[in-house]
């Protein structure tokens, strides 16, 4: 079975050649979607949401896909590739959680995401209170290695080498 | 550019002929995901999280994408598609939070989500405590109407008709 999707528009990043994640300077207004403009009419209303989720399609990928995945911050720790945000993954599409800053027009400014610059778009949904941010939420295996440290640069977007 | 992707699995319901949400007698066990044996060791450690995103096709749509949706309960309002969870979408993929009632081998036993039997899976991500949970969002423009109530019946899973 194919299913076939269609990019919907193009995020922009400050990551043309570095990995995400590697040390850049970034300001605010760095981190916007091109929504083609096709589809600007469905950003209406978006605004009114203080985040949102961005579905794309992991384009830039170089190694092979593995069921165990060894989170290289982690240590010698190996994980299943599902209990894991690896891009890696056999449907490389990819989730994050940003911050609407400004709509305009087919224009989405956002707060920080780690992808390369030019990822095609999925999908943007809403991301709703109580739908979505679950209280009861915990880390996982991700507490078992004590790196809780790096899970908060990423939460916070903090670039870093590792 | 046409992005192919593949089902890893298969989600099970108790929707079989009715539209998710319309009253049926949900038993623990009616929601579990089938993934193909081939992908069963990328579970490894997903049962440490008490929450996961599940990515489906949603593969069971008769009606045109519009720009514009009017969700029914949400009386005369109209609002963009990509801020609505609307299943009717310009790249029809399904993001919902579950909770991990169990993994065993390649099944994994899930709290209930709104999709039809047979729904192919596209991918299972963990859901991280902080990363994904964010306190301070919003209702956006769903808080305008009013009707927080039927947002809540999708919240606890309570099957309703409108």
């Amino acid at each position: 079975m194919h299913i076939v999707f269609h990019p919907i528009g193009v995020i922009h990043t400050p990551y043309h050649d570095k990995a995400p994640y590697q040390p850049v300077e970034a300001d605010e207004g760095d981190f916007f979607i091109e929504v083609f403009p096709e589809y600007r009419e469905g950003l209406q209303d978006l605004d009114t949401f203080t985040y949102i989720y961005l579905l794309y399609f992991i384009d830039r990928l170089n190694r092979e896909v593995s069921m165990k995945v060894e989170p290289v911050w982690a240590g010698e720790i190996e994980v299943g590739v599902f209990a894991s945000r690896s891009p890696l993954r056999p449907n490389p599409i990819g989730l994050s959680v940003v911050k609407v800053l400004k709509v305009e027009g087919n224009t989405i400014t956002t707060t920080g995401l780690d992808v390369f610059d030019g990822t095609p778009l999925l999908d943007i949904k809403p991301y709703i209170k109580d739908l979505d941010s679950k209280k009861d939420a915990n880390y996982g295996w991700v507490e078992k290695t004590g790196d809780l440290r790096h899970l908060a640069m990423h939460i916070l977007g903090i670039p870093h080498e590792y």
